[in-house]
């Protein structure tokens, strides 16, 4: 652990999130009040900038637009998805990087990302160590996956949970219109982990929530989906909100999106690339013989700004300054996690070997799920309410956002 | 023109908007301060609520709960799809009113909704007036497609193009995240009026806005469509941004989402009833070979209270408001209409015939649409701009909307 003077660079990585440029704020505003921080610079498209030795000059931008970062959503500075070779495989890139380290004295690394990001994140912090390079990385955790082991929750997930919650809100306001029978099947995102999904239950704390809910943590029987969705629609005067994981899957492993709508074309030949909401809209319609309205609430739950959970921003802001602050007393080869004190909420920022967060993922508990499998528990809900609380108050110009606005001078 | 002394009643119907229950807060609360209204109630389920004789006592509604109406989407007495028959052909649901109306002794009608609701209201008038019964009729106009005519624009427009302007704003910033090439394909309500597709244009104010934007207003062809979007994609390094009014179609009228989707079935037979945007995409997906990522903004964009815009909120609250004061001053037949003033954006509330409204179309002016067919120009956004303005502060409670709590007591 060494105290090191020098520039440092930072980079976004994977799906975006609302606050993923809170996290950004805070790591820029953090690193340009540090002295031992010579140079503050923001990689393009994450590693990819790096390599490729394109990358913004932070110190030319005005801290006022930095702070407009924190409600800005998705990755400011160009996102990617690049997987690194093993360095004992080929070492071509991390030869490439050390060059580039080198070249702009970069002593401080931070990556902001979900698993995949902290796996390069560590093996650029392991090979670093291997070459003698002395530079303290640091991961910071962003998904809205919320899947990242070691951290009780991961920030960008409070405001993807917030956005779902709220929408699943008033979607079932708007489902509850008619004196007819109607389904909705709303997806939400989440391939492996249903954490997104089981979010909706937080709108059951207001009385407009779903009926049923299911999630990847659990095999997905389209049978047994058929006759819980009849149950509650013979209760419940046809009436029935149903929220499922992009990611459910039958008891061998298939995608239930993929086994059922794979092969489809339509009448001009055209190969039909319909969603998992439509795939099980289409299965209830022809079994149940009711209305269906599939919903995918897509993109919009992982860049809604406009309804970031204030917790979450504050979480995601300080998470990158903590990782500044951890750099430059001497600490390297570590993420960013958050614990939660018992008895009220409260954040603790704590440091933990970033391996441990690059090659693990976190699903909901088991104990959280209902014997069932459609719905989710008491535990989940104590355990994701505190992370929507508060408002993201985002600034508006002219009744828009406004989001900031960085000069991204690259470095010549 | 009557000044009478009785009981009033309320109706909302047709499809909801975020601020539908605004206007049902302005007519509630002026109806409970005014003298000559000695009861007030609220239909269930609109016009159907009237002829079961189920509607809600408002007089035993706290004020303080019919003020959260502001911010509570969504009908919330119900809403109901009933076309009245012509009393000259069938007129046994007028009768089956008048008894209802003569039994609470109803002297104030007010009905909340566009075209099909004002034909009904402007209908119950006509047979009210050719029966002698003496009631004051006004029609309080209602819907996020904004084409009631005679209205500058219609409460419930504001709010939802507010919702699509930050949302594609939003969906822009995730859009362009990725180095690559991607077409964004963005479906949005209007069958037969453009406007609030047209809506997505503001977030171009932002510079987030859409490349290409098809309204019902032309015709659409899917050669010109693809030809523009290649021009775009390669212009833009493969981002392009498309938004769609559902409602487009060929130059015979055909529908694109039914032209191109009909007769799909998956691997298992299903029917496959892929949405508008889906179809486009494949169509992209197959000519030019790129990604492409369909979004339908769904219920969200007619639902989404949290980003109402605050002018609209008080306009339809203020829409309910005069049509209580017009008809307890002796106004009938009518109803309430929005008169912009020309210089700065001021709305003057005026009262026309209901029957004006009821069998007309209001669509985007041609000079607005640009002479491709695939934008709209200035004009369109400074009319719409106006109306976007303010935010709605949605109150909430443990970070989730506090809705409204109505009793709902039911007339016996």
């Amino acid at each position: 652990m060494k105290n090191l003077k020098g520039a440092c660079i930072f980079g976004q990585s994977g799906g975006p999130t609302s606050v993923i440029n809170a996290s950004a704020a805070g790591v820029f505003i953090e690193a340009l009040k540090q002295e031992n921080i010579t140079k503050v610079y923001g990689a393009e498209h994450g590693i990819k900038g790096i390599l490729d030795e394109r990358f913004f000059d932070i110190n030319q931008e005005d801290v006022k637009e930095l702070e407009f970062l924190k409600n800005t959503p998705s990755s400011e500075l160009g996102s990617v998805r690049y997987k690194l070779k093993d360095a004992d495989v080929d070492d071509t890139d991390y030869k490439r990087l050390l060059e580039v380290f080198k070249k702009y004295n970069i002593r401080y690394f931070f990556y902001n990302g979900g698993n995949d990001s902290m796996d390069t994140c560590n093996k650029i912090s392991k090979y670093l160590q291997k070459v003698e390079y002395e530079c303290n990385v640091i991961g910071v955790p962003k998904t809205i996956d919320n899947d990242l082991a070691t951290t009780d929750h991961c920030p960008g997930y409070g405001s993807a949970a917030k956005y779902v919650a709220t929408t699943v809100a008033e979607v079932y306001k708007d489902m509850t219109v008619y004196n007819t029978g109607l389904i909705t099947v709303i997806e939400i995102m989440g391939r492996n982990a249903g954490w997104l999904t089981a979010a909706s239950a937080l709108a059951n704390e207001i009385g407009c929530g779903p009926d049923l809910i299911y999630l990847p943590e659990r095999d997905f029987d389209m049978d047994k989906f058929v006759a819980d969705v009849k149950k509650k629609a013979d209760e419940k005067n046809g009436q029935v909100m149903v929220c499922v994981s992009e990611g459910i899957h039958d008891k061998d492993g298939n995608y239930i999106s993929e086994l059922y709508a794979s092969g489809a074309k339509d009448s001009f030949g055209h190969t039909q690339l319909g969603g998992l909401a439509s795939v099980l809209a289409n299965v209830l319609k022809e079994k149940l013989g009711i209305k269906v309205r599939p919903i995918e609430f897509s993109l919009m739950q992982r860049c809604g700004a406009h309804i970031a959970s204030k917790t979450d921003i504050e979480e995601a802001f300080n998470a990158g300054i903590e990782a500044v602050k951890a750099a430059v007393r001497g600490e390297t080869d570590k993420m960013v996690c958050f614990k939660r004190t018992k008895e009220n909420y409260e954040i603790e920022y704590i440091l933990l070997d970033v391996a441990l967060a690059a090659n693990a993922e976190k699903k909901v508990p088991d104990e959280w799920i209902n014997k069932e499998g459609n719905g989710v528990l008491k535990g989940f809900v104590d355990y994701a309410l505190p992370l929507i609380q508060g408002e993201a108050n985002q600034p508006k110009v002219n009744g828009l956002p406004r989001f900031a606005h960085l000069k991204k001078v690259l470095v010549k």
